[in-house]
């Protein structure tokens, strides 16, 4: 029988709160522009660009700085002036420099876990966004290092395993994300832990029944500790 | 004595062509703003922006899009339009789309490297650019693996190296960039080839005198062979 060696964290809204600050910017993005169009259509063609340029941008605020500039000034038909464009830029720089807000459990499940596994980050977006807030969370030493992806697939995955030189089977994931953080691990044979947090980016629901004796779905981070014992 | 076990190279000028396609974006950015200012002063002005938002947004083209956006905006005392912020976007997005131009020699020093050493690639910048441009210059499978950091710093060379399992004076950085490249890695105990290259960007000029064994000054890539059997 194997058994878990290495547990890797999910970082956005599995360790600290992400989303809300992203949905955050975006309705006063919407505000700033209710004059042309409803808040719902806005967000809409934000999440329409973003998608379009993610192959460009990749993850993080930058990009979504990036394309708020263009759906903003695809949504005014150009009849806004620059100064808007300023403040879109000061949105995403307050953004950035937003305090990191870990979420509940957190510190103690890690405590916990460190004594027994090798815990890792695993998470995609922007460099050094991610390693700012690691460091200003005040977890980063709970973590053996870092793994930053520009994208959360199988091959991804499989080449961190094998960086860690374990067997798949030896490999847990924790995260909030069915689509990047269970799927994939799941699908290359490693163990993985759903922890849903209460708001997930439009573009990474997914609508699927796992079924699978290495996957289980927890209704909060502390309870990794009573699920990781029976694996 | 120790040997050199693993040689870590540059990406950005030293692998491939990078600051060219940045001053070829820049002198068009110029131009579009050249009824408000001379180039030279634009340029100033641009760097002077872009230095104050590295610890904001790090390196890389999205970085620089947005720069180029704030000083364009600043320069023309908000006189511009909305459709140069339009022209500023589609720009960078060319910049980041780039075909990747190899250096002279590259492919033929690393095939000759690689027998008998470990090769890596440690870069700065944009995780998702650099990943691009590496599997777009067909020269990934020459490396191990890949250290994309924020900083090229003592801390970081350190733990590269730890990462590594050697010790600093069986690892080798080949770079453009004697701040970024050279001066760290030494200051560590681990040796340094610095091979310039034509042009570098201002916030990466040294004026410096190195004196040090472990360092050494090549007029092209292909010098490498020959003074590697030296150490």
């Amino acid at each position: 029988m194997e058994k878990i060696k290495i547990i890797a964290f999910d970082a956005d809204d599995t360790l600290w709160v992400n989303e809300p600050l992203f949905q955050h910017t975006e309705r006063r993005f919407c505000e700033m522009l209710e004059d042309f169009l409803p808040h719902h259509t806005i967000s809409q063609e934000l999440l329409k660009i973003e998608i379009q340029n993610l192959k460009d941008y990749g993850y993080g605020t930058k990009s979504f700085m990036l394309s708020m500039i263009e759906t903003a000034i695809n949504v005014s038909g150009k009849a806004i002036g620059v100064e808007l464009i300023e403040k879109i830029i000061a949105l995403g720089k307050e953004q950035l420099n937003a305090p990191v807000e870990i979420l509940a459990g957190i510190p103690e499940v890690l405590d916990q876990l460190q004594a027994q596994y090798k815990l890792i980050v695993a998470t995609k977006g922007d460099l050094l966004e991610q390693e700012k807030k690691l460091k200003r969370s005040g977890l980063a030493h709970y973590f053996h290092h870092v793994e930053i992806v520009s994208e959360k697939n199988e091959e991804e995955y499989r080449r961190i395993i094998q960086h860690l030189d374990i067997a798949s089977e030896n490999f847990l994931m924790i995260g909030n994300s069915l689509k990047s953080d269970v799927v994939p691990v799941l699908n290359i044979g490693g163990y993985g832990f759903h922890v849903p947090y209460h708001t997930t980016w439009e573009y990474e629901k997914i609508d699927i029944k796992i079924e699978n004796p290495r996957f289980k779905r927890l209704e909060n981070i502390t309870e990794t500790l009573e699920h990781i014992v029976s694996l």
